[in-house]
């Protein structure tokens, strides 16, 4: 999606070989008309799957997610990472194990709002692991709901997490893939230009 | 807001007298279509104002900031109630106590994305206690940052979030004010009906 790889090239920052921080439009400030364009994006490459719910993870997937709803007009449920109030009983739970955090968290969705009739279209911000789709998926699985695919907006070709859903049979479809982060550069898949960004700001 | 009283109407639950659960519109899972339409509300009643940013906290208010910055096409930013692995630098924090938990946590925002030059729109989903939301007002005026008013989805009028905010000054406008939730009824103010919402579903 080009205009979702202009932002990361004008906006990313490369903290590392591994970490793109993308906070100016993603992960803490969010671009609402970039939203609403990968919410068109996920819509139009998941058009007549019979979607009827997208299933993501708080926080930065709801954004996405809520205009990939929009797009297909069926609701949208995130995944909460800590234990809601109000949300307690009928629980569908999964282990997500982060690497980042080095750390194994539970993520739950009330039984509720996913059913064997869904067919769900998981949504999240980043794909590197794959263990947070992963645990989305299982949730899914658990209440017996098919899973149409899964939407990423930026993975980390780099990293195992797309070949690992994909060798699951998973059809995934990425909005940009990232090759390599290495000095500094972010290099995209299927591009043969690279560029600069800015190590600090 | 008509529509969404009459959601509140059909689908909220009240758990006690204190506690409205609305998991299948707004809180986990998330009508987008209502949220769009909240959005719109939100941009009229606020519409003229000058609004350069919208603020908002994770994970509740980000669907309906997002709606509403879409609409006054201006971006979002959602303050983060966890240490993000990314979000460490310049950040501008408050404290923020919950009385449901019982206990204070430090929300904070990214000092890069709000500024002296922003005229700030806070959203949230609801308003109890208003500490939420005077945290928030918190961090805009330490970032020097004009608030130009508070939008809420739902306020619970019957708590005093909303009197402690409209006294400090603040312009407060909610979609829905509930004025009580005893015996299991929810009613609205400026509403001479009352609706029985069902206790367990």
């Amino acid at each position: 999606m080009e205009l979702l790889i202009e932002k990361i090239k004008n906006e990313g920052i490369v903290l590392s070989s591994s970490v793109l921080k993308v906070d100016s439009f993603l992960n803490h400030q969010v671009d609402p008309q970039l939203m609403l364009e990968i919410g068109k994006e996920f819509a139009e490459r998941f058009a007549h799957c019979g979607i009827t719910k997208i299933l993501t993870i708080e926080s930065s997937g709801i954004a996405p997610a809520v205009m990939t709803g929009l797009q297909l007009n069926v609701p949208v449920v995130f995944a909460r990472k800590r234990k809601s109030l109000t949300l307690v009983n009928n629980l569908i739970t999964a282990s997500v194990y982060s690497f980042t955090k080095e750390e194994t968290s539970e993520i739950s969705v009330s039984n509720q709002y996913i059913s064997e009739n869904d067919k769900v279209l998981i949504i999240d911000d980043f794909l590197a692991n794959g263990r947070a789709s992963l645990g989305l998926a299982d949730i899914a699985s658990k209440a017996k709901a098919s899973i149409a695919g899964i939407g990423i907006v930026i993975e980390k070709g780099f990293q195992d997490g797309g070949s690992l859903l994909r060798d699951k049979g998973y059809r995934v479809e990425s909005l940009a893939i990232i090759d390599s982060l290495n000095d500094g550069l972010v290099s995209f898949e299927q591009q043969t230009t690279e560029t600069k960004v800015e190590l600090t700001r």
